[in-house]
C-alpha cells in the first residue's frame, strides 16, 4: 500500500512515522525539496497546480490524502478524477472557506461563533454596527496561524483592515486577487478546546478526548489532554457534534473541531481542520494509538484504532529556534519530536509533550520543560 | 546530526523511526536496494567490503554504528580510521567470536556455558567425551538464527556436523574457509531470559527488565517483558554482569546480554549482541523511551532516556507470511509493525507487541494476536 500526501511537513513526516510501521509506504508532493517529509518516503518536488508533478505523484500510489487545507481547488478536482482522495473534495471545500465551514455547522445544529459574511465595504460597516467591537475581520480562505486577520476595536483599526484585506487598485476598482472576508465577533469564552474525530471508511466513528488549546500570537503554544474540567455531558456533546459534521461531508480520516468553551456546558464551534491536528500531537505518546496511525489507518480502510488516553499530556510547541535538547532529555516522561526545519522566527520546528500519570504531573513536568523551550 | 548505519534491515528501520523524531537524519549501507531502512533514510547501497561505497557512506556522517554484528573486521577497521563508531571494534570483535564472548564473560566473573575451543577434530573428539552429549557443535563467528550450529546426540551426529562444520578439500587438508568451531555444553535452563542495557558516552548505564524469551526453529518467536517471577536480587545480578560487560568494552550504545535461567536465582551468560536485539522490540511501547531511541540517544552523545515500563508487554515475532492486519489490528493494546520485507518461509517480516496493565492481560491479548499471525 502506498499512501500520496500532498504537502511534505510535520504533518506528513508524523503520518509517516506512524505509518511505516503497518507497512505503508509514502510519497509527498511539496515545492521544497528540503520539506521534513524528504527522510520518511519519496519525494516529488513541484507545485500543487503543476499538473505533470500531479501525475509523477499519483503514479502508482494507492490513495491520496493532504497534511494541509490550503490544497487549491483545482488541485483537489484533478486529484479526484485521478485517484481516491480522503477526505473528499467536498470536506477539503468546506473547511476551505469559513463561511461554508460555519453554514456547515449551523446546518447540524452546532452553533458557532457570530459572524457576517462581508462583500462589500457597506457590508463590513453594516456588520461592524451589528456585531459591535472588539470583532475580526478574516479572509475567507488561505489564512493559519493567524495570518489574514484584522483585529478590529476603532474606526482606525476598521479603516486600516478594510484597506489592507481588500485593497483597491489605483482606478478604485475592486482587485480580482482580493480574498472574500468574514466578520467574526469576539465570542466571551472562557477557554478554547478542541475535539479531533477520526471516520473510517464504514462509517465508524472514535473521538480523543477534549483538548485544552492555548494560543499566543495567533500559533498554538500548549495543548491539554484530556481537558480537565469538562463534564461527560459537554464532552458527549462535543462528540455528537464533531460526528455531525463528518457524517454530513461522509469524512474519511481524522477531523479537528475547535470549539469555545463559554462555560456552564455550553459551547460554540470555531472552525475545522480537515487533516491530523496541531492540537493532536500529544496523541503519539498520550493515546493508545495516535491522531497519526488512526488517519492512516482511516484513508487505508483499516480497522481504526483505541483513541484511550495514557495518562495526561502537556504538548508545546517548539517555535523559531532548536530548544535545549540536552536539558529535554534528560526529562523522564518528556518526548522531544524536532521536525528537520531550519529554525526561524515565529516558525514551529517542533513541540515537546510531557506525559504523566495525572493532570497535576504532567504539568509540572511541561514547566521545566517550557523553560528549556524559552531558550530558543 | 547524520547517523550512517551500517545494515539497512528492520533493525536500521526502527533505529531511524526512533531517531527522526529527534531531528537526528540517517544514512544506511546495505547491499540490497529494496531493503527495509530505504524509506527512512539515505541508502547507499554497496557491499560491505567495498571501499568505494564505504566512503560515499561515511562522507558528512557524524557518527557511524551498525545494526547487525557480522560487520567484516576490515571494514570495522576502515571505519574506524575515518569516522566515530560506536559501539566501539573490540566490543564488535569480541560478540562476532563465541569464543572471545565466554572469554569477556569469566574474565568478568560472569559464569558463561560450558564450552570448549574446537580448533582439530581430535579437540573436537575431546571435547564430547569431557561434555557429555547433547552437546552443540558452533561455528565461532557469522552465525546466526540458529544458522551454523549442530546438536549432536550420537557418534553419527558427531560425523555429520564434523563433515558439514569443517569440511576438508579432496586433498585432506583444511579448507582455509574453513570457520573456527566451539563446541558448546547442553545448560539444563529452565528459561531463556535476556537483559538489554543501554551506556551513554559519559558512561552511564540504563537497563531494561529482564525479558523471557522463547525460540522456535533457532529463532525468537516471544519475549515477555519484565519477565514475570524474577527476584530483584536475580535482576540486579543480571544488571551488575551485564555493567561489568559494558565497562569492560567501553561500550557506547544498546548491549543485549543472553541468559539462561537455571533457577533458584542461579544463571549463566549465553552470548552477547552488540546492538538493538529482537528481545527488545516490546520497548517501543512497552517502555517509556524504546531501546532504537536509547541507542541512538548514546552514540550521539545525548542524554539517555528512561527505561522504565509501561504495564507488561508480551512481543510475537511475525515469520514467513503476511499476519491478517485487519484482525491485529482490529485487537486494542496490539501494535504491529511491518518491516517492508517480502515475505518468505523462516523470514522475519515484522512483529506485533501486545500491551496491557498487566502480566495476565497481556498473555490473553497475545494469545489472541497469535491465533493471526499463525494465518500466515
Amino acid at each position: 500500500m502506498i499512501v500520496g500526501v500532498l504537502g511534505g511537513g510535520q504533518l506528513g513526516r508524523m503520518l509517516a512515522l506512524a505509518g511505516l510501521p503497518l507497512g505503508v509506504r509514502f510519497r509527498f508532493l511539496d515545492p521544497d525539496a528540503g520539506c521534513p517529509s524528504r527522510d520518511v518516503g519519496e519525494l516529488v518536488v513541484g507545485a500543487y497546480d503543476d499538473e505533470a508533478a500531479l501525475g509523477r505523484f499519483v503514479q502508482g500510489v494507492d490513495v491520496v490524502t493532504y497534511e494541509f487545507e490550503n490544497v487549491p481547488a483545482k488541485t483537489a478536482r484533478w486529484l479526484t478524477e485521478h485517484v481516491s482522495v480522503f477526505p473528499s473534495e467536498v470536506a477539503l471545500a468546506t473547511a476551505q472557506d469559513r463561511l461554508a465551514e460555519k453554514a456547515c455547522f449551523v446546518a447540524e445544529g452546532i452553533e458557532p461563533a457570530p459572524h457576517a459574511k462581508v462583500d462589500t465595504e457597506a457590508e463590513f460597516r453594516a456588520a461592524i454596527e451589528r456585531m459591535g467591537t472588539p470583532c475580526i475581520l478574516k479572509t475567507r480562505r488561505f489564512g493559519y496561524d493567524g495570518k489574514g486577520q484584522w483585529v478590529i476595536r476603532s474606526a482606525a483599526d476598521a479603516e486600516r483592515a478594510w484597506g489592507e484585506a481588500y485593497p483597491f487598485d489605483a482606478a478604485r476598482t475592486r482587485r480580482t486577487d482580493a480574498a472574500d472576508l468574514i466578520l467574526e465577533g469576539l465570542v466571551p469564552f472562557v477557554r478554547e478546546l478542541s475535539m479531533l474525530g477520526v471516520r473510517g471508511k464504514d462509517g465508524e466513528c472514535r473521538f480523543y478526548p477534549p483538548v485544552r488549546n492555548t494560543h499566543e500570537r495567533g500559533i498554538l503554544a500548549r495543548s491539554v489532554a484530556p481537558a480537565p474540567g469538562v463534564s461527560d455531558a459537554q464532552r458527549e456533546a462535543m462528540e455528537r457534534a464533531t460526528a455531525r459534521v463528518m457524517e454530513r461531508l461522509g469524512y474519511v480520516g481524522v477531523l479537528a473541531v475547535e470549539y469555545f468553551d463559554l462555560g456552564g456546558g455550553r459551547f460554540v464551534a470555531n472552525e475545522m481542520a480537515p487533516r491530523v491536528h496541531n492540537s493532536g500531537h500529544w496523541s503519539i505518546e498520550g493515546a493508545e494509538c495516535s491522531q497519526f496511525e488512526n488517519h492512516i489507518r482511516a484513508v487505508c480502510g483499516l480497522p481504526l484504532g483505541s483513541t484511550s488516553v495514557r495518562g495526561s499530556s502537556v504538548m508545546l510547541n517548539a517555535i523559531g529556534g532548536l530548544p535545549d535538547m540536552r536539558g529535554l532529555l534528560g526529562l523522564p516522561g518528556v518526548h522531544v519530536h524536532i521536525y528537520g526545519k531550519a529554525p526561524r522566527a515565529g516558525r514551529k520546528i517542533g513541540h515537546v509533550t510531557a506525559c504523566a500519570q495525572d493532570i497535576a504531573a504532567a504539568e509540572e513536568l511541561a514547566g521545566k520543560a517550557a523553560a528549556m523551550l524559552r531558550n530558543c
